[in-house]
């Protein structure tokens, strides 16, 4: 054991034995395949409801395709997963709860909001890196559906948006994290804080967000000594247009220019003039799905050498917002590089 | 590093270091403090509001707190916690979100319904253990009056309950975990897996766990090729009477008799006749506060030497419950001993 030799400024681990990614997976709904990323998703999906009679069901579903897709991909039985990682943005983790149950794999569940895929890729990759196990799976997925219902209004009663608010993106993406070789590899991770602004708009995430995201990735600069250039691509969750001029803003404050290599999933993943997703895509699924299609295939192809994935998370719920709370955010960081 | 000679069996970790419970704390409300296990928690709050606006922002109190007497019992500053690993019952983690976040601490938010602080107490060891950090924190909590309100009805409804149903902890339990030295040690885990039996009675929770109580309990066993009376005590979270019954029922088809070294900390928490509390206590924070008074007590007087600590979860949304859906259960066994 290392004694703590991995641990490295604030908030950060330096991977000794890097943890690899032996494969990905992801499944998107139609307006996501739609989307300028679309041909790099596992599978797009024309029924919103995947065969099933309800929202959170859908989503249930949703994973369970995606687990099912990313084994039969790695030519893996589920009993070769020693754990998995997961989590939705449902109440209680519903989505996960019944996604998963068919696989029997021994599970830790998530809620990160939407840096749910940055958790799971961290502890998973902190397990197999320790020798706890060979083989986890990590997971998040969100719905456009049952994330509106739960956090603002149900598709039915026609809600309209705003400029600043973004589109839950339906989406599952689904790594398989292993100790030996894969396509890319963990080398190290900045676990965030919660980060409270003091905004209390529900229909402006990306501000909620944006505070979370600069701390967590001004701390993995200054844990590992590094500057912005050091990656290819600073890629952030979910922040969108209005969340990507905070983050600028507050890392120029800190004395740090990202703009030269920063991306949005959620920016990214919509083509928000002709697809009319205002600010961009949000959700758990919306870091996951871009993950597990187009940003692991550019590493795969090493288009990009080294990224940092830093899922962002607005700690938001429907109670606490209309008690009148802040909205905190949150922020996961993970150092993929090729192999 | 171990490369995998920590994982033993199905779904357990042997740990080649211990990691140690340095420090506990726990408060609770009223009810609690004068049940049977009163004297043993470190705080009893006679305002169940804990100062607060709201339920929600009572428990985020309660677990303020908690932390607070913590540090101050373990002569300690937040900054010198790694990280925290903590969760709840409300949708989307509220009372952790803004409970915890004065202290500045990076952040895994997790959920496992009643299990909780079974996966916090799992993924803080193996986070201690592989030498990640010196020092984390596990916590979980609940509160009668938020519970009720985000799974049954608010208080003021004035439901009745039903003999086999049981009533949710106000209590939070938090732990320090050290890779040094302390009051007990952790020396392995056995991590559960979805389980559904098909229940659907959301008054019923002890049966809704039973089954992965008695999957999680059975496998430590197995995986560490131990027998029942290996441990001083096997000590699950919230089955009630209910539950214990049907525990024992499922491993004796199992081919074990536990009858003799199992104890329910729901059970033990309050006195039912006199108290009403029908099937016992529940909630995450039964087990977490019972842990964090009562059984830490015994282990630090080495009363007891050994024992398997399985917090139980029942994986119920009041949204999947509503649409006529099963409630899983899960639990996560920790196996703590003296020192």
């Amino acid at each position: 054991m290392e004694n703590n030799k991995t641990a490295i400024g604030l908030q950060s681990i330096a991977f000794t034995n890097p943890a690899y990614i032996q494969e990905y997976y992801s499944i998107v709904g139609k307006k996501e395949g739609q989307g300028p990323l679309g041909k790099y998703f596992g599978h797009v999906e024309s029924d919103d409801m995947f065969g099933s009679n309800t929202w959170e069901e859908a989503e249930s579903s949703l994973q369970a395709e995606t687990v099912q897709s990313l084994l039969h991909k790695a030519k893996l039985e589920p009993s070769s997963l020693r754990y998995a990682f997961a989590g939705d943005l449902l109440g209680q983790l519903m989505a996960t709860s019944f996604g998963l149950i068919n696989y029997n794999v021994p599970l830790f569940g998530l809620y990160g909001a939407c840096s749910t895929m940055g958790e799971a890729l961290s502890l998973a990759s902190m397990t197999v890196s320790a020798g706890y196990a060979d083989k986890v799976l990590a997971l998040a997925s969100s719905h456009y559906a049952s994330a509106e219902k739960t956090f603002r209004f149900p598709l039915g009663y026609g809600s309209q948006t705003k400029s600043c608010s973004s589109r839950t993106v339906t989406g599952c993406g689904a790594v398989i994290i292993n100790s030996e070789k894969g396509i890319a590899k963990i080398t190290g991770i900045t676990t965030g804080r919660l980060v409270d602004y003091g905004i209390k708009a529900k229909d402006n995430m990306g501000a909620c967000m944006a505070p979370a995201a600069a701390d967590t990735i001004y701390n993995n600069l200054t844990d590992f000594g590094r500057t912005p250039e050091h990656y290819d691509k600073i890629i952030t969750g979910d922040l969108g247009y209005v969340g990507q001029n905070a983050l600028f803003d507050i890392l120029k404050v800190k004395g740090y220019d990202i703009s030269k290599v920063h991306m949005d999933c959620g920016i990214e993943i919509f083509d928000s003039s002709n697809q009319h997703t205002n600010s961009g895509g949000s959700g758990c699924g919306c870091s996951a799905s871009t993950l597990c299609g187009y940003i692991l295939q550019q590493i795969k192809e090493r288009k990009w050498r080294r990224i940092l994935f830093v899922p962002t998370g607005a700690l938001l719920s429907p109670v606490s917002a209309n008690e009148g709370n802040t909205i905190p955010g949150i922020a996961h960081g993970v150092v993929i590089e090729s192999v």
